[in-house]
């Protein structure tokens, strides 16, 4: 049994829905190739992490981009998760969606933790986490910094989650992140997390890049350096029990 | 500018041309939607690398599998560097073979550090190493073991080469050949080194995985875990001058 999931690093689109979709779209293409069942891909992607005047931009759920991501999720036969700006009446969120292979959406989530004064500036908070079924793994998605706050991982773990796919937007020189932090948190939670990044640089902002996919024993599955990458990996093989551990019986507040 | 190569790692096809073939088809698909000049796939992919009688299965340089592998790679407008087991009247040789986008032959290799009783009772070992033109850049192909002998790596950057493509068949536990051989003998030489080999059991060896591809200042561009992955990694990034070195001008022999 193999179930493979791609995560997609490169630069951000700047704000271009034409060079955003071109890109996704060849992505999507080595995805389904090589028979991934979703494809993750960074942190506010519409219209880029760092683009100037982010709630003139900012789009509703169901709006034209999730409109054009069914189709083309539908047209490749592979699911994708993604960021983008949401627009919900006058509130602005950093949020995420994921829409299966059929173009369905299967699930939607709102950053909870925001980044700095910048993001607090933009967006609302969201205050739930919820988790989807994907092809027979219960799964969550996370958003860049709140993956870095062990009881929002938790929270997962406690729902069932197995897989936390995660889109990021982590500058330069936060690689701590992806080689001790995500890989520190699956085998502490017992489950795998994938974590996509941008690369290159954004107005003031330069990505470190550095995906990766860790499993539940701390095994890294998939590592991306600091430029554009593809990675797809297989997260089915069995991680080594000896490895694992799970902090959520042991837990003792004090 | 960007210069994007793929490695695949994954199960020996274990002696199945249709298996071989098909994989090699998804991953030819994958890495030209991602816009990779070339595939690297592992050592004596054909027939696989620890199938029984290999002398009865070896073929011709030229042969039925090259001429399948080149009309695959001018299919899909991109190349793949790929072992083989090579029959040249008696002799039998470990080789590799790459073919260009246009289903050209382009370079033509024969290992020359045979490993272990086993490769050295079958094989004969080869006798020179040769430089390719892929895209600008001076390529050269090494076959696993090979790229473990510094003076060898020495050879091929005294010959101008910037990229060496590497298939292998490394079994557990040897990852000390990605981790630390592969990135340290592309630092002392100035040059990108990409390592694609299998994972998996075959008969009485499993292999580690752990494909990687390293820029000459020693970064990690991609790397692979234990399992199934495919990686699309751009090579062209300057890499840090700082970080650089070569031991070229500096080598005093005593």
């Amino acid at each position: 049994m193999s179930l493979n999931i791609a995560l997609w690093q490169g630069p951000s689109p700047e704000g271009s829905d034409d060079r955003a979709f071109a890109t996704l779209d060849a992505a999507l293409t080595a995805a389904a190739a090589m028979g991934a069942v979703t494809l993750v891909a960074p942190e506010i992607y519409f219209p880029g992490y760092n683009q100037p005047d982010i709630p003139a931009k900012a789009q509703a759920r169901g709006g034209p981009w999730h409109q054009r991501l069914a189709a083309l999720a539908r047209a490749h036969g592979c699911g994708i998760v993604i960021g983008y700006a949401e627009r919900d009446g006058a509130t602005i969120y950093n949020s995420a969606v994921a829409f299966d292979g059929k173009g369905q959406e299967i699930s939607h989530y709102r950053k909870v933790q925001l980044f700095g004064p910048r993001e607090k500036s933009i967006y609302a908070p969201g205050d739930a986490v919820s988790t989807f079924d994907l092809h027979g793994i219960r799964t969550a998605m996370l958003i860049c910094y709140d993956v870095e706050f062990a009881p929002l991982v938790r929270k997962l773990a406690e729902a069932g989650a197995a897989l936390v796919l995660v889109p990021t937007a982590n500058p330069e020189p936060n690689t701590h992140v992806s080689r001790l932090v995500v890989p520190a948190h699956a085998i502490n939670h017992s489950l795998t997390i994938a974590y996509a990044n941008f690369c290159g640089t954004e107005g003031d902002i330069t990505y470190c890049g550095a995906s990766v996919v860790a499993a539940p024993d701390a095994t890294i599955l998939a590592a991306a350096g600091p430029g554009p990458t593809l990675l797809v990996t297989d997260i089915a093989r069995s991680p080594d029990p000896a490895l694992m551990q799970t902090q959520l019986q042991d837990h003792r507040p004090i």
